[in-house]
């Protein structure tokens, strides 16, 4: 059976999230729905990352199987077309070899984080930023992010709800720097814990803000505890940005 | 009478333009409406440049009088509590010398705007950006950019509807380069004729389309012809970033 390979971005304000779910619009109910409509073929699209509520997306991958072989070309021609009332575009498709699965194939996922540092809230970013209005210092936040890089257990960052068998991931990269009110952070690892991006984020926020030490983002990693966590950032301001294979 | 500079962020897309009007709201009204609001004066504002319907700005500068003198920091706090209902934000706000004028002080005007260049619509930057689906070089369109630099009769890139004395002005940046599908066009001046930037950037598309050489820029400019200018780019892609004083 052929396997479509989908590279794709959206904007997740008005989603449930990447999850089908009973009583409201997914990304993923809104694609397999789309995939019908031109395809005839009702599927499940697998996916990297699952992502929540309001969380972007500009290079989630996800795969499908039909019966029958399309062109690539018309596959993201069609698709886009029955997606137009959705914020979802098909960025790239093409085909994928039967053993390719989006999910467990995934060597890296790459996910940015937006705060905007600033006083006024956001005019032309709104749903697209976290606003944080207190001065965050970037370099304090990036020098903690360092200490937690590597194999850890993040119990400390991870939902309680989160399904994964083991709290062990490897982060491979961690990075904030600031251009005038935007403080970016850029995260990487192979596999991610639910929420984790999102929990980071919040505790690099009061390391930014001084009222943790540098030195207290790996102290709450050591903890391994979920309530040393700082509030969770919201989703408004994460970006899903490439999956590496 | 005490004098206020404000630096303004706004989203231009529900809006006629800066200008007021008589039939649809303008950021102008919805800004002097929200200083009567709290200040309960009446007053006219004057900005450094009038934005078109749907140009975005990041750091538009206008200022205003007023009988009583207000801390600045308050009167940014109060403006951002009126405007609420609007995708408009004080950034901030100073007091200026009597001699200050947001439109004859400005010494430079820097114009950013963006091309999203894939096949696919925007899901995340719906308004944000001008959706070019054809290839693009973005390297041809910076060569083509140079050419044009410095003074000139700009009569090719001018509306009709243009209202100043002369059609003489200094460019004195037009940088274009690309980041992934995103090509951004820098522009920098002390004054721009009206619809200038859209003008230039619709010639400029058409050099990264390959159907004009990259001479074609210059050529169109010396011909000081509007019927020699490319199809005017749309307003979505437009930001006022800054205004040097």
């Amino acid at each position: 059976m052929p396997r479509y390979k989908l590279t794709i971005e959206y904007d997740g304000t008005p989603f449930v999230g990447w999850q089908r779910q009973a009583d409201a619009l997914s990304v993923q109910e809104a694609l397999e729905i789309a995939i019908e409509a031109f395809s005839g073929e009702t599927v499940r699209t697998q996916t990297a990352g699952r992502t929540d509520a309001g969380v972007h997306a500009r290079g989630q991958v996800a795969h499908f199987d039909l019966d029958r072989e399309w062109d690539p070309f018309r596959v993201s021609e069609a698709l886009n077309y029955h997606l137009k009332p959705h914020p979802i575009v098909i960025v790239h498709c093409e085909m994928a070899g039967e053993d390719f699965e989006a999910r467990f194939s995934a060597k890296a996922r790459h996910y940015r984080y937006l705060i905007l540092n600033r006083r006024a809230r956001p005019a032309l970013d709104v749903d697209k930023v976290w606003h944080v209005a207190v001065p965050l210092d970037e370099k304090a936040m990036h020098e903690a992010a360092q200490t937690i890089l590597g194999r850890h257990d993040f119990t400390t960052f991870r939902s309680a709800q989160c399904q994964a068998n083991s709290p062990l991931r490897t982060l491979d990269r961690l990075d904030v720097k600031r251009e005038g009110d935007l403080v970016t952070i850029e995260a990487s690892a192979r596999a991610f814990l639910h929420h984790q991006v999102r929990s980071m984020t919040g505790s690099l926020k009061l390391v930014g803000e001084g009222r943790w030490p540098v030195t207290g983002l790996r102290a709450a990693l050591d903890a391994k505890d979920r309530s040393r966590c700082g509030a969770m950032a919201p989703s408004s301001g994460l970006y899903l940005m490439a999956i590496d294979y």
